[in-house]
């Protein structure tokens, strides 16, 4: 965290810029961007600078421009502004800037920017204070403080709302009105061009003086194609400051708070938001957002890391922050986006990442969230029966890359053209890394394992498990000379092996969909028969059952070697090994590029990411301890990690094989994949996959907990470094706290209504209401050995 | 001519900047502009800066985003590159820069940018050279030099195509095929997204050393969304050069030298230009377009100055030179747009000012422009009868803003909303600013009177003026109080006054229209009977010709006042007046806004460009000497000249009354328009009108030459400090040379195969082939007064 944005010892909330880099912007926008999970704003600066991304979105709006998939339009910008001082543009690039810093404080989401600027001879203090609040989803908020320090000044301000914006060039929002009500307030509509979404931007402007009393201001409106400013000129006196607080609201007719029908009542609708908002003051409106950053994100799975490394704990406030403002927890038709709201990069869509790298945090520290995010696969059945169908497969093929539940397979069909044939490349992942389909029953029915919520099970869990498997029936292929179901033509978890045959985690987890599909239409015949009879119609369950019986035992999984390596798939292990340290070693991913094409790396031992070990992972109990290691030893070398996905994964799997200081390691590199020193890895966005990562590793790695079915289990490895770790989880809707020392540990329940009982070290622990044990680890090491 | 871009008293063909204004970027960006009728290219420079508008248009490349009337679409950009030295990335608002100068070259097009750039204690020499092909239409190439001053140094440059440019964010272009043909040559294809016209865009790079030997570099190729670029580096010791010469070509499928079917024949299109084209060196080219510079533009209608001030002759040499790079000479199905293709201002449309503002130019230095410019008016018929018909008239009623010819009428019909009552704003000019009508079929005859073209007369123009008389016969309004015609409800050229009734301007060009029409209806019954017939059958003549007599004479032209002056309509006399000194004199237009919004101005006695004084000037025999005195005494005063086609008409009207100081001052403040220091006032692009009206002023204005019916007559009036000015013209499609000193002129011909006469001083003079004739201005001053 040495270069750019730093972390700050002695507050593990705050991160810092002390330097403005106008060449590498993108590290600190998507660092310290703004969001509430409704909205995200990248911390652009006020002022523009060349290779800027003014990126905002609405979670949820999506739009697709001609023939393109479904994306997050960028939005109007309600950040930007023109200041001017005794006729200077402000432009850092420009004169002499002193005191500069700009910090994001993770607590509250205030950001923040001061600095000194002197151009010709003359110094100006400015301070720009901006949040989007955690209380009126709507709602952002900026306040620009100028002083003049050396002489007095003219300062003229143009600001209001831009919406020239667009997606790298991607156009996706229509004219619409402009205008000024009451002299004070500016709105402008717009809308989506396909998906006609209607946006109502709001905003106005008021002013003080240092003492915080109101200045009258003379206003000038400029408009402009899909743009409405208001211009403001003040004089100021040497020592005295100009204080203007911006109030802006947005608001869209896709809200579940908006009930209008006509786009007058969304125009209303935003207007009166903006009136009611800009009555109160910047810090009354900061501090109702505080609060509600500490109701509705920081109250909940609290985690304090004792460590000789500040930057430890910081990482996972980070991680917990930008989860935060990305999870659309007001809405479960939408999802967690690959990059979050926090930039362009895999234009809003969700992929696997959220279940088996997101969902977890959420199911152990605000399980009604992770219950929406299960609704939205729900919501998503039909587009996962159209792509079914599409592709002559039965049930729920879920797509690779999810948009709007409805729009179902949202996967770009053809990429960039191969730059030498000049072919378009297909992008096999929409059709071939099908994997997605398992992981979305695995991650819904490991949220009725934790919670219990067996209500969620027979409204939507199951029926979201049955359909999944009644597509991996009819997905496998039969193997009449081996009498064993195959899967061909796959990408598994390693994308680097585009094709493969049998991909082990593939193949298991298919295999795991149709067992757990048997298990749970037993227990509905057994014990639900109308439920039973109601997905039997919509499922044809009856003949479906017959044919995962006759089915499931043969699913073929492929058999560890000689060595006890499970092949990755059919030809994996008979491919060519080459010296990969130079990639693995380099400070940017994808360097083997420089070297082989995908056709190439195809050809060799090279993985892109945890798959055999995620499986090993993920299905825990089906491998032993050496099985694990041999694996780990055998797959970890030829894997360059070049997906953000990998580290937290390899980092858990070290841990639960008792090697701490590796296990900290890689935590410590998957902390690195955003606050790390690259400063173009965060350009398209941050990665929420590695973000939940961050809290897996922490939490399931060190903290040892796991899900084994529906058995709660708490293993702790505390990395050397690490003095203590606490956590809260939710169990079977019940809160429980863990401390972990280095000899020892303890759990303990929390205004709990009910027992709650777990496994460690081969014992069954039962605790009552508010009551406690202490563990002594004292012989974990190698337990698992 | 102080501020930005400077003129050479050496050298009238430069313009030159000093200093890169990177707050202020639009004006040399436009003054600098290059092309060639076919595309322009904005001066942007080659690195980026906040505010640039790197535009590139190709003329009658028109499409319409969602519901928005055509424009020209802002193409993929050839010119923008990312330099890096040592590790710094080309930003001259970092660092150091001495010796900096921006230039175009006037005379063959080339842009040249030199600077030395010190940073972090090291220098490096840049220079840029770029020229948009005069000879092969399709052709742009440029060249860098980079040279090591200090130090060895790491050169880094990354160029390409990005096809991520927008209008104001307005997207036009849909994602084509990127691809690299043999290793060398990139290709971006592109299409708009509603007119489906496809693009070729193609680009090579070739290296050499400062002896201009052939380096051998490594490429690296980077696609992006619509974008396609190629990464090179090279290492030179200290004083060595890098030199990077950059082809490129574009090629539509609208193109008329395209005869392909298929979008793999334009790409073969655009590829075999791009491969012919760098086989050959930037000298070799730029040598070919200079001697096209030559054949098209310079050897037609040259004007040369004799002045104290050394800019009169930079004016005259820009405005041609920017009339050059704007006329799609090559393409009758367009037209010259307003602010050319210099920038998004008027969306690439025409309007009237092509008639009454650079169709003089030329018809009398390049008739066979002039034809093309007619013709484009004669394919616009069907959508000038469209609009007619809606409007329920009946022939042809010109669009006020002319795109692709079929598109008809193409002005926006909602403007900005009022700001204040928040509803959109009617924009009335596509509905009732009517002359446009009357100016096509104007400029039209102009043209078959200046040059005895009979048979495009019969081919064309006779129909263009017969179909706009059947509009203005359907168009009156019959008074029965007192018999006669009226036109109520208009704007006139003065645009200041909605709704008006009665404009002069208007109803006498209509009156005329019709007279002019009877005339050629008579005519064509006399002398071409098949013709006649041919367009009876068309127009339905017989019972059209006898509406017209009937109303001819009854349109109803205002009489002059008690004072002789002529009303600029039914009520503009009656209104009140004001002080306007606040605002004429003002470096900006349009100040009188800040005070009056548009319902009060059109309630004052305020005008904002020639409008009676216009239709004096047009019809200069219809009035005398001593109504034009009284009536520019009157109006002048009345007038912001907020419009750019104001000053020059004022110009030449009071050259005509012997006002030379006067009119020397208005054509000082004209060439001012965009020449001047006003930093913002070419933004949005050039003022095309003002530029044709710049050649009006010196040729019509100080050179008296004019068009009387279809006699030419040369009353010079030269002001104080020209002590010559000479000029060829064409007349009746002989050359003739003019050559005026003080006290004499001298009119020649020059290859002539015929006879011509003209008129001066009431005497008729005839020349034959290679004649000269003398005639003495003594008496001059005064004969008009």
């Amino acid at each position: 965290m040495q270069l750019g944005v730093k972390t700050d010892p002695k507050n593990q909330w705050l991160l810092t810029e002390n330097k403005l880099n106008t060449r590498q912007l993108g590290k600190a926008e998507a660092l310290m961007c703004s969001g509430n999970g409704y909205m995200g704003i990248r911390a652009t600066t006020e002022e523009r600078y060349v290779g800027e991304r003014r990126d905002m979105f609405i979670a949820g709006s999506f739009d697709s421009f001609a023939d393109e998939v479904a994306e997050l339009p960028n939005l109007p910008d309600v950040v930007g502004m023109q200041i001017e001082v005794n006729g200077h543009q402000l432009n850092l690039n420009q004169g002499e800037v002193s005191d500069y810093q700009r910090q994001i404080n993770l607590k509250n989401g205030l950001l923040t920017r001061t600095f000194k600027w002197t151009i010709d001879d003359q110094s100006y203090q400015f301070k720009f204070e901006r949040f989007v609040s955690m209380d009126n989803l709507h709602l952002v908020v900026s306040r620009v403080t100028v002083t003049a320090l050396t002489t007095k000044i003219i300062v003229k301000i143009k600001s209001g709302i831009d919406g020239q914006q667009t997606n790298s060039g991607t156009q996706h929002l229509v004219e619409g009105a402009k205008r000024l009500f009451d002299d004070h307030y500016m709105q402008l509509l717009t809308k989506t061009g396909e998906s006609n979404i209607n946006f109502a931007f709001s905003t106005c402007h008021n002013f003080f003086d240092e003492l915080s009393n109101p200045v009258q201001m003379k206003q000038q409106m400029e408009l402009g194609r899909r743009q409405i400013f208001c211009k403001y000129q003040a004089e100021l006196e040497q020592t005295e400051s100009l204080v203007m607080v911006k109030y802006n609201t947005i608001v869209t007719d896709r809200d579940r708070d908006y009930d209008g029908q006509q786009l007058e009542d969304l125009q209303q609708f935003g207007l009166r938001e903006l009136k009611t908002s800009s009555e109160q003051s910047f810090e009354t409106l900061l501090s109702h957002s505080e609060a509600a950053w500490q109701e509705r994100v920081w109250k909940y799975g609290k985690v304090a890391i004792k460590s000789s490394d500040s930057n430890d704990q910081v990482a996972i406030n980070f991680a917990r922050y930008q989860l935060a403002i990305s999870t659309p927890e007001h809405d479960n038709r939408m999802n967690i986006a690959a990059k979050g709201l926090t930039g362009e990069g895999y234009k809003g869509h969700a992929f696997w990442d959220t279940e088996i790298f997101m969902l977890p945090y959420y199911i152990f520290t605000k399980p009604i969230v992770a219950k929406k995010l299960i609704e939205y696969r729900y919501l998503g059945l039909a587009g996962a029966h159209r792509k079914a169908s599409d592709n002559q497969y039965e049930g729920a093929q879920f797509p690779w890359e999810a948009a709007w539940p409805s729009d179902g397979e949202s996967t770009p069909v053809w990429g960039a053209a191969d730059i030498v044939t000049g072919k378009a490349m297909k992008i096999w992942s929409g059709f071939i890394e099908q994997h997605i389909t398992s992981d979305v029953a695995f991650g819904a029915l490991e949220y009725i394992h934790a919670t219990g919520d067996q209500q969620f099970a027979l409204d939507k869990v199951n029926e979201i498990i049955l359909d999944t498997a009644k597509f991996w029936q009819s997905r496998l292929e039969y193997n009449s000379t081996a009498d064993q179901y195959e899967i061909h033509d796959v990408i598994g978890p390693d994308e680097y092996k585009e094709h493969a045959n049998n991909n082990s985690f593939t193949n298991y987890t298919a295999q795991w969909t149709i067992q757990t599909a048997i298990q749970i239409t037993d227990d509905l015949k057994a014990n639900h028969p109308d439920k039973y009879h109601e997905l039997d119609q919509k499922l044809n369950l009856k003949t479906t059952y017959d044919k995962w019986i006759a089915c499931v035992d043969k699913v073929y999984l492929l058999k560890p070697n000689a060595q006890g390596i499970i092949p990755q798939d059919d030809t994996y292990l008979s491919k060519k090994t080459i010296d990969l340290s130079k990639y693995r070693n380099a400070e940017h991913v994808g360097g083997i590029f420089d070297d082989y094409n995908l056709d190439q790396v195809n050809q060799l031992q090279v993985t892109k990411q945890a798959d055999v070990l995620l499986l090993l992972y993920l299905f825990e109990q089906k491998f032993d301890a050496q099985e694990k290691r041999l694996n780990w030893d055998y797959y970890e070398p030829k894997t360059t990690h070049d997906s953000s996905l990998s580290l937290s994964t390899h980092a858990i799997l070290a841990a639960d094989l008792g090697m701490q200081q590796t296990a900290y390691e890689f935590f410590q590199r998957a902390c690195q994949i955003d606050l790390g020193p690259d400063m173009q890895s965060s350009d398209d966005g941050t990665h929420s996959a590695s973000l939940g990562g961050i809290w897996n590793a922490t939490v399931f790695g060190f903290g040892g907990v796991r899900l084994l079915g529906d058995q709660l289990r708490i293993e702790p490895h505390l990395p050397a470094n690490w003095s203590q770790l606490s956590f809260d989880i939710y169990w079977q809707q019940q809160k429980v706290h863990i401390e972990i020392q280095a000899n020892e540990f303890t759990v303990s329940t929390i205004d709990a209504t009910r027992p709650i009982s777990f496994n460690s070290q081969n014992q069954t622990y039962q605790l009552a209401q508010n009551e406690s044990v202490t563990i002594s680890l004292a012989n974990m090491e190698g337990t698992l050995l």
